[in-house]
């Protein structure tokens, strides 16, 4: 699978709109993978495929979390996680993907998880701060990923569960296991 | 055990400025215990010996946490927490207070837990906004208090989990795992 033909991919299964966000990913995973030193060939394709699920009925991906043995409490929580891991699963079955780095990627790129690989903090990462981004703080998170990879990380994840807090909403738990996991073993 | 026996032993273990802390608790929790219809007289022996265990040496605690089969994740987590479980224990064995209400109580007010019952409410937040309490969105949750308990405690949560957010520290999964619980179910 080359980029050309997973983009062609992608870009029937998502709106313009994400589908642009899809291109900003690609190329700031791209340009992390170089400066980090990691698979360019896969970052490119995890970031191509990391919201392949975003538009998926719920019933479906709902269907699928439950027929895949997937990690059961995603169900009790925002609906906005499950199309990371129903990505993983429909890019294996679909799109014919069968690397787990890119796989694990695209499956941990909305919670995170603790010992998240290089390749699944750049696309993490990537998908926060894609040039087509534009909120509160991610500029801080540009500037701090130029410099160290896990304190941008650090900072979008504290910036993400701030955020949810004070919308009263449920954190789910990977999201602060993969915080917790971080400041711990890197502590500043 | 009455509340002036209570005082005497907890007076022993605390420095000055702890003891009347803990006076400004029986006060407040009393009070919440009154509007909120807990009973009273587990609510004032409760706060009474809260931060019994609070200037324990640390390796008491830790030998305490171990040998009495505590959750051993606590060891991973700020010491700060430690004092409330080995508090627990040390107010059954020491002072012989065998009401497992209370004993919770003690236990769980510094990191919560899922299901909190009414007077582990009552103690908690009677620890965050005692009259002896001074910091950024105390007197909010002063507020919040005299209408809705739950509310209160919710917000009393959020600032602590996003204060220790900012200062880069883990959050104890207890202390998530509450605040889950309680927007979960109460939504607003």
């Amino acid at each position: 699978m080359n980029l050309d033909n997973a983009l062609k991919l992608v870009k029937e299964q998502l709106t313009e709109h994400r589908y642009q966000h899809t291109l900003g990913v690609v190329e700031t995973a791209l340009a992390l993978a170089e400066q980090y030193g990691a698979d360019k060939k896969k970052a490119e394709l995890a970031a191509a495929f990391h919201d392949y699920a975003k538009f998926r009925p719920k019933d479906e991906m709902k269907e699928i979390i439950i027929n895949q043995g997937m990690p059961q409490d995603l169900l009790d929580y925002n609906t906005e996680l499950w199309h990371a891991p129903v990505g993983a699963f429909l890019v294996e079955k679909e799109a014919g993907v069968n690397d787990d780095e890119i796989l694990d990627a695209i499956r941990y790129h909305t919670s995170g998880r603790p010992k998240m690989t290089l390749l699944d903090k750049i696309i993490y990462l990537a998908d926060y701060i894609e040039p087509g981004r534009n909120f509160p703080g991610v500029e801080e998170v540009r500037i701090l990923a130029k410099e160290n990879l896990d304190k941008a990380l650090i900072r979008s994840i504290q910036n993400t569960i701030i955020f949810l807090i004070k919308k009263n909403q449920p954190i789910y738990p990977d999201t602060f296991l993969t915080y917790n996991s971080l400041v711990t073993v890197k502590e500043d």
